[in-house]
């Protein structure tokens, strides 16, 4: 028993199969199969592994933004002058990925809780009739007011008139603004960080450079008005009415060179409605928000509303790291040869079935088993020679 | 030697080798075999290609989202009567993807810097022994208050009293309130952008609809308070303690077909700690926050501090596209090919290690050099048949 | 004709088909091809398999993140003595994933919009031709103050004096305060929701525990010197000048065995510019934003400016969930069986070139057609063998 076990395992370690194949001499499926042979090396060569870089897998960072606006913004009104600073203009203030800046604003000083008219234009009314019901909107008392012929509310008065927005905007300064950003981003499966500092952005160069897409593709400083140039807006317009704009930061990396050429790449695109858009999405163009100050004057409660229209910016990272991986080139070269049977099976299919010799070929390729007693004699000849090895 | 590398390369395009094969006629292996390999291509086509769309690359998208409050609050407090606009009860103002809804508070007016006794129920002493060492929580005198039986603190004074929460919730009118969601994505590898307000939800649509899962589930403004019963809450359980929620606007996208049947979908469920789960899960629940209102009043420093009931909306969008790619595609039929090979292996094992005729079929598919000594007989036709050819 | 299809039909069921072999008995020949299939099937299995996971489909999560600050810090500056509760000291105070916790600052009060000479050091100047020009940073009035030699300007007066950045810090007491995090997350793919306060993480266990990397690994609960020193900074410095860190919530799961087994894993380090990297990275080492609070005094709108230096937290929740998947284990298997085919593709060359012996195992390996003139007699036995069948 022992004895038949060791033959068998020294039998299988000895031994090897070939497939036998039969060598089809015939100029016309011999091309047709070497062709299909080369197409699907060529692209399993070309364009699984060159182009599309199959042998790589890949991975998303993660990443984690600061950005830092700088500018100051100034303007005159009625002869009073006024700036704006970065604490002033840029809400939140702390630095995020998404942020606003002002560029314009509806200003309703001296706010304080009471009852008061609603604007003209909202809400008319000839008696106080007109006035009850469940209007969500506004809280209203069941008054109409005589000089101005609309309701009375209980709001925080005087109510705000943003019906006209004050275009030439305010602070049309903000195009000199300029943004600095910082981004650090981690590729968890290769154990890779970089920062958008890379080599040679240092603290001198950041002191003297501005992002400029040929000139200074890798300055994390931006002017704003470069900004919304390449966006594709026009300053004044995004300005008067708001508008939204992605900074995308890619980061499409190839970890098989040096890590030293994996740098960002900045584009610059308008969010939520394309100005190269249809007016059906430009539906939603625009960005404000309102935002009071609250104070107390006189024992009393008040704040001074803004209705902010600016400009938001998001800092959106994008990120591609490829780098060689034994699992993905093995499963490319093997399914690559099972692609390559394919081929064969194509080859096979012309010359057993087109071509007119196709009964001698198929008299060569294949042999029959007796079992079958459809056509003994053809199977005799090589039935016999096989048997007699027993 | 030039003549010797043409023929070569001729011979070499002008041949093709074909595997020689066996056909064994036995319908039990037959049958078995075809069954193995129909369910082979029957999942490769019906499970890998269809049902599993194999043949398609998918990609992740990048995205930026801007949400927008409607609605006013109202409360009526001793006889005081206030409103409450977006300005007050949105946190934080601009409009960001994670926002807190004000719901509840517990508001302590005129804060200035001093010290007073802490509240009744936290550290309650008997003599000024009691009041001393180093607690990181509030900054100690070391007196005992004898008024109140509790230490005294320099703190912001009075100090917050947050024992009792109100309950109804101040704001119980936030349940009218509503959002609008703005959401914009970008899948990088297939170059597409969508925005949540696709084909057919024009300005004219927005101004008058509400989400609904079923009637109206493409509108971008929700009511809060279905938000909320969408999620599982119960609108004055969340409002009063606060609670925190997903909105997942779901992006599953095929772009094998017009791009315009992309379109998002929102779903709605609690975070930190599901109302379907165990005590233990709901440890979390609740939100709340302190804010701080600061003032000067009479040269001195005060400021009003808000601890925050309410409600956090996450927008998170999710999202996965799909596209025909060539590379998954023929990696799957590689594949499936290979597997294709298994199933004629499992047939041969049937074949030469069970069938009662299984000494026959193996000699018709093996050939055996003479190389090995074991049975010199059994291979003499065939290497004499080879063996002439040359 | 219906016969025929159904004669054609039943042989292709009951009959199948599988490739001759020579089984070739050659010693060196075998155990080298031997050796190769064995390192293909240890790959497979061992790499693929067993160390990838290659039978597993992977997702990412869709997270959601709260954070809580507690905590009061003392400064006694001149004798004034002031504490900061948490109302003070976060920004933003909503709980963000990522927001500051000021831990020094340089307070200008009283600021009002006026015009009054720039800090010694900015703007020098001898006379008011000296204050001309396009400054963007500042709005100049064009007019030299003789006291202070400096340009007089526009602005936020009296300006703010950011030279010396006060050390060691005001607020060192930072390191005490905790930091509680909630973090939900949720595989779209596997259909799982998990939060970071598993199973054993109840109300009991957060009130007293305290996250430590070995001993309560799980805690979600993390004092903020203990952070610092994890990511590898000094607190001192940090809390000096400002830093920024990256807390990484690594939620790495295998969804094969039980959910319970997936928990999150906590890791700290710096953002933006690494402690261990050279002075080119420090290059921007260093966290501060302005911040204004606005009040009404006499009539007159005044701000106190602060220019906050803080530890910025960034909650970066990172997460690779995998799972038994049909199609990848197919996948793997399928180009596994195509790679073993290149194995038996290697020992044919070296069969059929390499050995001594290659034309007897060529001949035995191979079949000729008579279609390709070159050498009739070579093939003369098997063509007539095989036209015999006929």
């Amino acid at each position: 028993m022992k004895n038949q076990i060791t033959n068998a395992l020294s039998d299988f370690f000895f031994e090897y199969e070939t497939p036998r194949q039969v060598l089809v001499r015939n100029r016309r499926v011999g091309v047709v199969c070497r062709i299909i042979q080369l197409g699907v090396l060529a692209y399993i060569i070309g364009w699984v592994f060159i182009y599309e870089k199959g042998y790589q897998s890949t991975d998303v960072a993660v990443s984690s933004v600061y950005t830092k606006m700088k500018g100051v913004g100034y303007t005159s009104i009625n002869g009073t002058e006024r700036v704006w600073d970065v604490a002033d203009y840029v809400f939140p203030s702390q630095g995020d990925a998404s942020f606003v800046v002002m560029t314009n604003y509806i200003i309703t000083e001296g706010q304080k809780m009471g009852k008061c008219p609603e604007l003209h234009g909202k809400h008319n009314c000839s008696s106080n009739a007109d006035c009850e019901g469940g209007s969500f909107k506004r809280q209203m008392t069941g008054v109409c007011v005589d000089e101005t012929k609309t309701c009375q509310v209980l709001a925080w008065c005087p109510v705000e008139d943003d019906l006209v927005i004050p275009d030439p905007p305010m602070l049309m300064s903000a195009e000199n603004y300029t943004l600095f950003i910082k981004n650090s981003v981690t590729f968890p499966l290769f154990g890779v960080s970089r920062s958008n500092l890379v080599e040679g952005i240092d603290a001198g160069y950041i002191s003297k450079c501005l992002y400029h897409p040929e000139d200074a593709p890798l300055c994390p400083i931006f002017r704003l008005g470069d900004i919304v140039k390449l966006s594709g807006f026009n300053f004044e317009t995004i300005a008067t009415v708001g508008g939204a704009i992605g900074i995308v930061v890619d980061w499409t990396c190839n970890f098989d060179v040096s890590v030293k050429h994996c740098k960002p790449k900045y584009t610059f695109h308008g969010l939520y409605g394309n100005p190269a858009e249809t007016d059906k999405a430009r539906a939603s163009v625009g960005y404000n928000f309102r935002y009071a100050k609250h104070y107390m004057e006189d024992r009393y409660q008040k704040r001074t509303l803004m209705k902010v229209f600016g400009i938001r910016f998001d800092i959106i990272v994008q990120s591609l790291a490829r780098k060689f991986d034994i699992i993905p080139t093995l499963t490319a070269i093997g399914s690559g040869v099972g692609i390559f049977g394919v081929a064969t099976v194509v080859c096979d299919l012309v010359l057993l079935y087109l071509l007119p010799k196709r009964a001698f070929y198929k008299n060569m390729k294949f042999k029959y088993t007796d079992t079958h007693a459809q056509d003994p004699d053809s199977e005799a000849c090589s039935t016999e020679t096989e048997a007699s090895k027993k």
